[in-house]
């Protein structure tokens, strides 16, 4: 059956829009390493970038999905680098749970902060976040300099994330950023590469909460 | 030289970040059919997405480069089809020319609507912001429906947009409407194939709205 051409897009409901493109994410991804659980995340990507490469490129640590699904049950914040990625998050499903998505980056004494020590807003939001989010999700789909100071500050023993959703994308230190970030052993779903972005940051931790609504 | 080896980027400004990643943009992108200020749009996605094959499938009406720099320049309204794209779109220098950045897909009357006529948000989204925001730029990032539906008005006589950029991404419906758009005879910016995206349209917007500040 060719899914293509089974219906009118603007009679269609957009959940039933979702349905097939998952149906034809299935039938084209082809072999992959995944569990059932990290394939929902994966397939997520996929639909959000339309680039199976982006989503075969994504790593998990072993524990990541479980940690996960336990932040967001269990109320925890969810720290999102920018406010794309903040904007983007199903939030429903997460304030079910009591928590809630905060982004410190334009905060006013980040500014200050990061002015002061001539560094970027990124890396001082993230000193900010841990003090107020410990034990939560990161979801930092922009920033590498974000990431490389929370993995510093994990290394530290400054910060215990819940989970650490690592996918910026970009051709300074996004890469580099990422392969740092797969050596911690701390629950962390990123990928291997440049691409990632705010968009499939999101559907990584929409994946996630809807997985915490199933379980 | 090396600009990867440059530096740390923990110690380096945010615009300096930029201007290594459009370098390496430069040497990496070979042969493309674009003049120079469509360059801009296209460097600037590609930024965004790391995905020179993105990049590379940019289309341009000859005359949006033009056209958007006017709508910006006049502070005619922009319309992001999702908040997504309004919260990453640079705020600044549209407010700078008197414009505003609107979404309308999660207004009361649009949900409302959307319900009683059994169709999307998106597509009903599309239908108010043409009596509010003629004339002005339509980013539409995520929602094929929003673009099909904004075509179909602009074929009726009913939007004369200023500018289109439309760039959803997806499975169902996605590459088809571009190429629907692509067809039209009113400036637009869009791309050939699946992919897209919130922030390859934000990228594309915003360089838009650069190159107004330098003309």
């Amino acid at each position: 059956m060719d899914f293509r051409t089974e219906f009118k897009p603007e009679t269609v409901h957009p959940i039933r829009i979702e349905e097939i493109s998952f149906r034809m994410i299935d039938e084209e991804i082809g072999e992959h390493p995944y569990t059932p659980e990290q394939y929902r995340v994966v397939q997520r990507v996929v639909h959000a970038s339309a680039d199976f490469e982006l989503g075969k490129s994504l790593l998990f640590h072993k524990d990541a999905i479980w940690a996960g699904i336990q932040a967001i049950k269990s109320g925890k914040k969810i720290v999102a680098d920018v406010q794309m990625v903040q904007s983007g998050v199903s939030k429903a499903r997460i304030e079910k749970f009591g928590g809630e998505v905060k982004v410190y980056i334009s905060d006013d004494d980040v500014m200050k902060e990061a002015k002061r020590l001539d560094t970027t807003r990124a890396i001082i939001s993230m000193r900010k976040a841990i003090k107020e989010a410990d034990g939560g999700i990161y979801a930092i789909g922009n920033a590498p300099t974000a990431l490389l100071e929370l993995i510093r500050l994990v290394k530290e023993g400054e910060a215990k994330p819940g989970l650490i959703i690592g996918l910026p994308v970009g051709f300074v230190s996004a890469a580099e950023s990422k392969e740092e970030l797969a050596k911690l052993d701390v629950p962390f779903i990123t990928n291997i590469g440049r691409k990632g972005g705010s968009t499939v940051t999101v559907a990584a931790l929409n994946a996630i909460s809807l997985l915490a609504e199933q379980v």
